[in-house]
């Protein structure tokens, strides 16, 4: 029904990307389009409602682009991180999130532990928004990413996708692999260091919705038929062996021999920051799309936050 | 007077409770059920004030109350906290005061010495608001305190308040003491390790203002006839033998078994956070009122700022 | 043209004083004026406007004044200085700049290295606004210096300027010569200790703009014509020899018997914060003017955000 979707978000957690159906995504899509488009008045949509960011590990570009976004809506933001330290040594993670519930409209969180976020959301009586938890979930970065291809692609359906990097440690990679799963893909392609392939519960709960990937260890043999590229960070700190890890960074760079290799209307994205994986002397390529769908985060957070707070 | 009491709190600093009347403290408490129970548009009320927060102590909950305050009053928050290292080899605390009191509209200031928030006022031509300074002062909690008792038990006149826990330290349980003193309370109990009883100043203010505390150490005997019963963390740091802050720490926990033999109609306060004194599996009984009083720390804040910023 | 140069300062980056003219510093001060007469409602001037605070160094004082002019036009702020530690293991100074301006409106940048707010203003879209960078220009402190000449003195032009203090590694004092340069100062006098005098670059920037100045290494023969007294803190830091530093200091405080020999209608100056050179005992005094100094920088930051988003 009609009433139920667009009442869909209203008072919503946000947990996985699985949580959220094609409908979900596309209404967001819709109200994200306003917003980059300058659509609509909006500096007052929020005014009076506060928003609570819990950074319970470090990310500058999640908090400001989540800020960034309630500031433009007209809304407050209260931080928590700045007493992570304090915190550490004293209060329940429990007793912690029932103070933000008190103070706050809604919750955005970031945290090492996988399923923090659900559990937030059980406690807390205000929506809880995933900001990262874990190495599986990230799902407001799989949105932005969504609606980055939809903008410059034109359409999620039918594109080629290869993810190049570590897709082990990734909660970027597997959230938006979760995503896709609510569209009609192309081919999926994965390509990185052995050690670093998609976790084998990852895969299967691909496997579950029915979404095939394939696996191809030669970027050279990849970049050619993707429509959309998407390189994460070799996170050095996982590799043991600091050799391996000079000798697999090298392997694979996003060079310009093989952007050059690629479609002339492929895009590059990236969920940054970035190391060496990503050489900035792609970054006037009309390809590179990075930089772009790092800007696109305000206007589906502002997106994301109007629908939950049942303003949009 | 009608009007002077409708100004009674507009410019003023708020030091100590006892720096307030019964009819001051009323007219807070008319204001804060307004904010309370969301019975006035409020967003736009402090718009383009700023509210300086200035916390030499780190305190998350009391810091972000009055930050969630603020902004659903339309208020800014600038805040110095983060900066207090870099301020630790510099600038003296005068002329940090001074720039604070040419940015901003309103101090609030927390710190661990006794009196800083009095000679704040001094040299600041803006509002002070005591967060809580020294071991004795902490106004603001008193007085949420008290909210929280009128909201729950529908007055603060003629109930039994047992106070349980480290009452030497603790400015939270001397602040609401000295707020009673403007009521006209019934029995006022006192239980505590011998070591953290009441010192002996506070007992002699109590007494100028012809208020009678019973001491009685044993818990079992105290809790029986309590209308109110407000506990307090043990702080581990100044007990210098640990084998003693064991052994009380158990003596003086609210176990279910304690609760049993509460009243009814009982309610059990905590300033939070806590420690072992206050086990998780008391939340969901009825009497716990800690995490209520905690949420009311919120519209007693907004009450305040808009009283004294003159607009409530 | 008057539609040229009431444009003047639109979408402007502010790197340098030397970038602006006597005209645009007129505009600005016009503007000032404004907000620090409270002439005009102001609160919703910049709503929905975001103004990032990227702060390398730290400065609770400039961060905090334009904070607190941001918030007093209704713009918001997101912060990145919280998280410059995790910057420092991280991403590149370019690709930080990138995000900012994605998320922001403007950009106000404080930088240890010279040239850093350049070239910053050279990668992002939107105003980049030198909060202090390098070891010459803080040009907003300048103008904030100006504006307090003009507000106390009623004029720049035909007044004689004393320099006391660390002229070589203040990027207050060189700013200020610099701003000078664009009015018709009586005789500018620098009194330092030898080895802090004014940097050879920074002389032949005035002499280019035929600004002379006077060096006079004794404050008691100096002090008697000023009718502008600047003084700044000498950096401990960066004088080797303690005990050096020791006898430098005691020589160069302005004292109060110092103070006596100045004009009755001389006014003491001082971008704070401050160490012994200028003593809590002239506070008092009518001609110091520091306080008052420090409190214009949030009118004189008002008209400089507003000026620049185009809204005033």
């Amino acid at each position: 029904m009609a009433g139920k979707l667009k009442n869909g978000w209203k008072g919503r957690d946000v947990i996985s990307s699985l949580d959220f159906t094609r409908e979900s995504f596309e209404l967001l899509f819709s109200a994200s389009k306003e917003f980059a488009d300058g659509d609509r008045a909006r500096s007052d949509l929020l005014r009076g409602k506060v928003v609570a960011t819990a950074f319970f590990e470090p990310s500058t570009r999640t908090r400001l682009s989540f800020s960034s976004a309630a500031a433009k809506l007209g809304a407050s933001v209260i931080d928590l991180s700045t007493e992570v330290s304090s915190l550490a040594k004293g209060e329940s993670f429990s007793d912690t999130l029932a103070m933000l519930d008190s103070y706050s409209d809604i919750i955005v969180l970031r945290h090492p532990s996988e399923g923090a976020a659900l559990y937030a959301s059980e406690i807390c009586r205000h929506p809880v928004v995933n900001a990262g938890d874990g190495s599986q979930h990230h799902p407001t970065q799989a949105m932005l990413d969504l609606f980055t291809v939809l903008r410059l692609k034109g359409r999620v359906d039918g594109l080629n996708y290869l993810f190049v990097g570590d897709l082990r440690y990734s909660r970027t990679v597997s959230s938006l692999l979760f995503a896709l799963t609510r569209y009609k893909p192309g081919r999926v392609t994965l390509t990185s260091p052995p050690a670093l392939g998609l976790k084998p519960e990852t895969k299967s709960i691909l496997e579950r919705y029915g979404m095939s990937v394939r696996e191809e260890q030669d970027i050279e043999r990849s970049v050619g038929s993707a429509d959309v590229i998407y390189v994460t960070r070799l996170q050095k700190e996982r590799i043991p062996d600091q050799a391996e890890y000079q000798k697999l960074k090298g392997s694979y760079r996003l060079t310009e021999g093989l952007l050059e290799a690629t479609k002339a209307d492929c895009i590059v994205m990236h969920p940054l920051p970035r190391t060496d994986e990503l050489p900035t002397s792609l970054d006037a390529s009309p390809k590179a799309a990075y930089m772009k769908q790092a800007g696109l985060g305000v206007p589906v957070r502002m997106a994301l936050l109007s629908l939950i707070l049942g303003v949009a």
